[in-house]
């Protein structure tokens, strides 16, 4: 992609309406603008990254056996007053009327939905167990949307609902959300602590909220020091995790002995980007949603929820990867894999060895934001360590006339120069 | 994927609520369940093709030079009230407040939103030409919601936005789209008649719909009958189709002298897919929208837009291509590219044989949907037809004895035995 056809708008300036260094930088980077109080266009640097981001969460639901499919936005309020929901759920609720005077609303989650759908759909205990997901705008209307797309109100979620015809088959499926969430985030390349939540208005006995730790992080973890330990690659570490003492500091402080001693009770911020319920039967029975049994009676299925701030994740990898020259992503979610800086677009060498560079890794299936434009070289760099892609490539006279190039690595800042062969056979391997 | 494990909700009765086939198809075939008037959920498979359709619309709208960001579906009121289309656009969009009282929308189309981000975006007249465009849903409240998808509230559609400096080049962004519009209904295997529209609420003095022809359309097209004979691999033919008469019946019935002769005047229903509008400085005036020119001057960018409906593109192929047992999808947009039908799932030997031909295949790259649910063959048989998988493999004791399965070609029902290892180098080539 040529960047000077590209839109890109970077600022070198501090938004002053940003309070957190992964909403100035999602602003500096071009990545999102506001367009309204808590609402965000994504600029196509950010929407690559959304995208990746949601692909990562996607193949993980789908290694777990999720299967896909999507609900819409907007939503009846009679299926609500069903779950007896609608007047539950308060003011973060968006509510109108359609033209009909019909009472509507956008959705801020979908236990209803799904179990109607599901009630809709399925006949028979052969059609259980099954974990559905879908990734969906969701829109909560936030007193005091903050610190960009940590807080909005229209933000991207992950939300998978399990269905299942006994309590042990429900932990499973529970258990196997779990896993996935670890792998999930390991796979962006972010260290996620396992709390257990209170489960509130969703309801029922079981819950995890999942923190990624920051300094920025709107919560205070209290947690088992040896939850840091932990080997993740190991599979059992969703059984070991779960076993650990962690806490949200108001239930810790609601807990009488902990069972942590002092010297290995830990304290973190975190930023909550997974929750997860296991809740039984409360919105099959709301919905009357039953199932023929093996034995020809009618079975309630038992169902879990499971949600990810597909959008929030952004931000808190930002929080979690940057420099004072600005982010530094992970490989897994790069807007593009590489970066190309030509020192000289009006120099023609230069200008066919770049073009050719980007073709040659563009075939191999590897992304280049080559950027050509009129530039002084040091804007270029800033740009470059700014926007945060995995490496960067330099072509210059200098360098081309003897068959190098500068290569550099962003989340060292390692450089080195490289003949343009080996470093096109280093990326189309 | 294993059916025994998916979400395919089929049925044999036409719905009673469903006028059109392709409505009755989509929902006898599992793909949506309408969750409340002209809203759906779209089911595993039904989303798969969704994807499909918009993954074709991108590539085109790629190679045609456009690049892709994402804006939020709900908006602010008072962008509209820049433009004067608050108050004028109708009980068709969907307005409400927030909690705080600011009135907000859920945006039927973006030309506000596009112009506001373009303006805060860019500054310099290097910036253009850029064409802009967003896979994202919209809704419009319909008064009555009817045909599933085809005239649905809550729709997934494709809008892009043209900026550039002179009438010229904002011609040239206009035919590049009416270029990439032809080639993405050709790749999803449907013939589109462009017809030459009035610009309506919109604005501006160019436009053209595209309609696909079906006896279920809703409206009236009147053109020249060369129209079909022209070419659409030929590079002049997005020329030759603009030169050629097309009108809709309305503005047919207005024209005092039709060109085309009446024995080569042709009239056929159309349903209309997409809607292109160029319509110069209309928003950039409104909305403030300036850059400075090469020669310090402050420009004011012309403007075009350019919509796909592409939910609504689901029906409209359907309604192109199913006969009386069912869909039958273009290769493009198949949910799956092959059923696999296990005709013995208690027989060893045959579930290995199809357990391996789905494994062999998937690791190839194609998408298998393996139906290895205990049911009749019949019922296995008319479940294929009916979700209309471009390809069916059918295996079973008797063939597999002597190393035969069945091939099935969708669209013309010629059936072949051939043996399993050419059937899967058939595939996997």
């Amino acid at each position: 992609m040529l960047l000077s056809r590209y839109l890109l708008p970077v600022s070198r300036e501090t938004p002053s309406d940003a309070q957190i260094v992964s909403h100035q930088l999602m602003l500096r980077a071009g990545l999102v603008r506001q367009t309204a109080a808590g609402i965000y266009a994504w600029l196509p640097l950010g929407l690559r990254v959304l995208n990746n981001i949601a692909r990562v969460v996607r193949q993980e639901q789908d290694r777990a056996g999720a299967i896909e499919l999507l609900m819409p936005t907007i939503q009846a309020a009679d299926l609500w007053r069903q779950s007896g929901r609608y007047d539950a759920y308060g003011p973060e609720m968006l509510r109108f009327a359609d033209r009909h005077g019909r009472e509507m609303l956008y959705g801020p989650t979908n236990e209803e939905m799904i179990t109607a759908l599901f009630r809709d759909c399925v006949r028979s205990y052969r059609d259980l167990p099954r974990t559905l997901y879908h990734i969906q705008w969701k829109f909560r209307d936030e007193v005091r949307p903050r610190f960009g797309v940590m807080r909005g109100r229209e933000f991207l979620m992950k939300d998978a609902y399990s269905f299942d015809l006994t309590a042990e088959g429900g932990r499973a499926s529970y258990d196997a959300q779990f896993t996935a969430y670890l792998k999930t985030f390991a796979a962006l390349g972010l260290r996620a602590v396992p709390v257990r939540a209170p489960t509130g208005p969703i309801g029922g006995d079981l819950s995890h909220e999942f923190h990624i730790l920051a300094d920025t992080g709107e919560s205070e973890l209290f947690y088992d020091a040896a939850l840091d330990d932990v080997d993740l690659t190991n599979p059992d570490a969703p059984a070991r995790l779960r076993s650990l003492y962690a806490m949200e500091a108001e239930e810790h402080a609601r807990v009488a002995h902990c069972p942590v001693p002092p010297e290995r009770l830990a304290s973190r911020r975190g930023i909550e980007v997974g929750h997860i319920f296991f809740f039984g039967t409360k919105y099959s029975d709301a919905m009357g949603l039953k199932v023929q049994g093996q034995d020809g009676t009618q079975v309630t299925p038992l169902m879990g929820s499971y949600g990810v701030g597909v959008s929030r994740l952004m931000g808190a990898i930002i929080e979690a990867s940057h420099d004072s020259a600005g982010i530094i992503w992970p490989e897994s979610v790069a807007p593009f894999d590489i970066g190309l800086i030509n020192l000289r677009p009006d120099d023609a060498a230069v200008a066919t060895a770049c073009a050719g560079f980007e073709a040659t890794l563009e075939a191999a299936g590897k992304s280049v934001l080559h950027d050509d434009r009129e530039a002084r070289p040091g804007e270029k760099f800033a740009t470059m360590d700014l926007i945060g892609l995995p490496w960067q490539v330099t072509i210059g006279p200098k360098g081309l006339a003897s068959g190098t190039v500068e290569l550099k690595r962003r989340a060292t800042g390692e450089k080195h120069e490289a003949s343009l062969e080996s470093v096109l056979a280093k990326f189309a391997e």
